[in-house]
């Protein structure tokens, strides 16, 4: 016994989303048949258009409606610095953090040779064309610290040794209102290796 | 600091969702950005077809496709029967329990005066046209063992007083497979009142 084939269909559909079992979409289906027609109708329509506004940005591969982005374009950011970093909602936690202030380049991955996923397969090669072309001095590596996060961060160092620029990696360690007692060993390490002198 | 607007127009509609808060339809949006364009162009096209292809039943007012359903036009079902529950959602747990045996009648929410629901807010009067119209024998209510079910179960009896049917409550207990160290005092208590002589 079924739903009408309208309803499973969009059951089947809500169930290839990532956290959501039979259970969550068929309560999210119910809610959506109850719902006002206007909002699902809404709610259709951007669907369709992320897909069909949004693009990647030739420069730095962002997300954006226009090509070149607004943070490319921006010309009161740091002009000789670039953030690497693994995913767009990545750049925006940073960008949010800290705003207006840097220029990104968003590699789309990270190396995962167990996932098949090598240097070609992220903007490797479009970020040491950058390096050259808009004349970079420093660039910020800020992968997660996982095997991944490290590795990309340990690869792009490598290969970018022949540039004369800086190439600088995010700190790891106790965040900001964090607890020694609660803290992991590894993180608790990585604070003492990078511990600073306070005079 | 936010994204693209039709990403942002994506989160703040998937949002609306239940159970659904900010930090999870922004990680459905990004999905939904990576996914395959036709998946999520099916998806939008899924959510339209409900409210175009899903409508109510005139007779029992289950979720149906073709008007009348299929489950009011099966001739194999008892036709004297009608099984009152409170939501489409609950006739197909009935339906998918002990299939193509009873016949329906889909109340669309319970009396709950303290939401403004009285009985003329739910399917109540079309029940009665029913019961005379189908030369209805019994009505099995099937409403929730909550104070608006149970208060909703109570009107339907007291309203149908004058006719000549049997009415009869689902039966409440410990559930099959339970344990009685895990089971609530009024559930306990609801077993006991209902006990049945075992020869």
């Amino acid at each position: 016994m079924y739903y009408p084939e309208p309803i499973e269909h969009l059951i089947t559909n809500l169930t290839k989303l990532p956290g959501i079992g039979r259970k969550t979409a068929t309560r999210l289906a119910f809610f959506l048949l109850n719902a006002n027609r206007d909002y699902v109708l809404e709610l259709s329509k951007s669907l369709v258009d992320i897909k069909d506004r949004i693009r990647l940005c030739s420069i730095c591969f962002n997300l954006t409606e226009k090509d070149p982005c607004e943070i490319c374009t921006d010309e009161k950011r740091e002009k000789d610095i670039l953030c690497v970093v693994e995913e767009p909602s990545h750049m925006m936690v940073i960008e949010s953090s800290f705003p207006n202030h840097y220029r990104f380049h968003i590699l789309h991955g990270v190396i995962n040779p167990l996932e098949g996923i090598g240097p070609d397969d992220i903007r490797l090669n479009e970020l040491k064309e950058r390096i050259k072309k808009e004349q970079i001095k420093e660039i910020i590596i800020a992968t997660n610290p996982n095997i991944e996060g490290n590795t990309t961060a340990y690869y792009i160092g490598e290969v970018l040794k022949g540039f004369d620029i800086r190439i600088t990696r995010i700190a790891f360690g106790i965040p900001i209102g964090g607890d020694i007692i609660y803290t992991d060993p590894q993180t608790i390490k990585s604070s003492l290796d990078n511990r600073k002198e306070l005079h």
